[in-house]
C-alpha cells in the first residue's frame, strides 16, 4: 500500500490531513441498461478508470450474473474500485478507494458516468484512516451512522 | 445480482425500504501488525468473513504489497468484501457491500474484529440504490458530502 498519508485536503482547510484513503461512493442512475450488461465494457470502462485516475492495476476481478448484471473489482496498488450494476433499474453502484497525493478518485468518476450514460448521480466522499487517536469509539460495540 | 430490494430496515421505520444495497464501511484499529501482513490469513479470514455473511463467493484477489500490507476483493453473488491493511498503522480499511434480506454484513463485521484482533473500530452504515426518485441532485456537478 502506499503508505504516504494524504495531506492535500480538498476543503483547504487540512480538515483530512493524517488520513491513509480517500474513498468516493457513487450512485449512478437512468445509464444505460446495455451498458450495464456488458460484462467487456463495464471491464474496460473499470481499467480506464483505474488508468484516470492515475492508479496502477495489480488484478481484477469480473462476473457476470444470470438473468443480468454484474460485479465487478479493480485492485489497484492504491487500493480498489469496484462496481455493481442493476441494468433493470438503469443503476450502478461503484467504489473508488484510493491512497496518496498522486491518485486522483474523481477522474475515474468522470469517466465511468461517461461511460455508463449516467444521467443522474449521488457522490459521497470519505477521508479513512485517520492517524490522530480516537474518541468516542466503543471497544465492544459498532458505533453506527445511518447515511 | 440479487434482485430483491432490502424490505426490513435496521432502525423498524422502513427508511431503508427500496435499497438495492447495504453497505458497512469499517476502520480497525490496534489491530495486530502480524495478522495484517500475513496475506495467507487475510485472505482465509475474508473467505470466512464471506460466509458468515450467508454469502456465495464468485470470485477473489489478493495481493501481497512489498515491504508490507495487504490488498483483498471477495465478490459475492450478493456483491463484495474488500480489506486493506497498513501493519505498520495496525489498521485496516474494510468494506462490506451486501444485497438481499437474508445476508448480515455485520456477521462479517463481527468476525473480522476477532481475526484481526482490533481493539477499537468504527461503523458506518449505508443503505445503496434507492428505487425512490433522488432530488437536489445536480447534472453536471457531483453532490458532495464530507465525512
Amino acid at each position: 500500500m502506499i503508505k504516504t498519508p494524504i495531506n492535500a485536503g480538498n476543503n483547504g482547510e487540512g480538515l483530512n490531513s493524517g488520513a491513509l484513503g480517500h474513498q468516493l461512493m457513487v450512485e449512478y442512475y437512468g445509464c444505460s441498461p446495455e451498458r450495464l450488461n456488458k460484462v467487456d465494457h463495464i471491464r474496460s470502462a473499470m481499467l480506464e478508470a483505474a488508468k484516470a485516475t492515475g492508479a496502477t492495476v495489480v488484478g481484477e476481478v469480473f462476473h457476470e450474473f444470470n438473468p443480468h448484471g454484474i460485479s465487478g473489482v479493480v485492485v489497484i496498488a492504491e487500493s480498489h474500485l469496484a462496481i455493481h450494476t442493476w441494468p433493470e433499474y438503469g443503476y450502478a453502484a461503484v467504489d473508488l478507494f484510493t491512497c496518496g497525493d498522486e491518485i486522483d478518485p474523481y477522474k475515474g468518476f468522470d469517466l465511468l458516468r461517461v461511460e455508463l450514460s449516467a444521467d443522474r448521480f449521488e457522490v459521497r466522499e470519505f477521508f479513512r484512516g485517520r492517524l490522530e487517536p480516537l474518541t468516542g469509539l466503543l471497544p465492544h460495540k459498532p458505533a453506527v451512522m445511518n447515511i
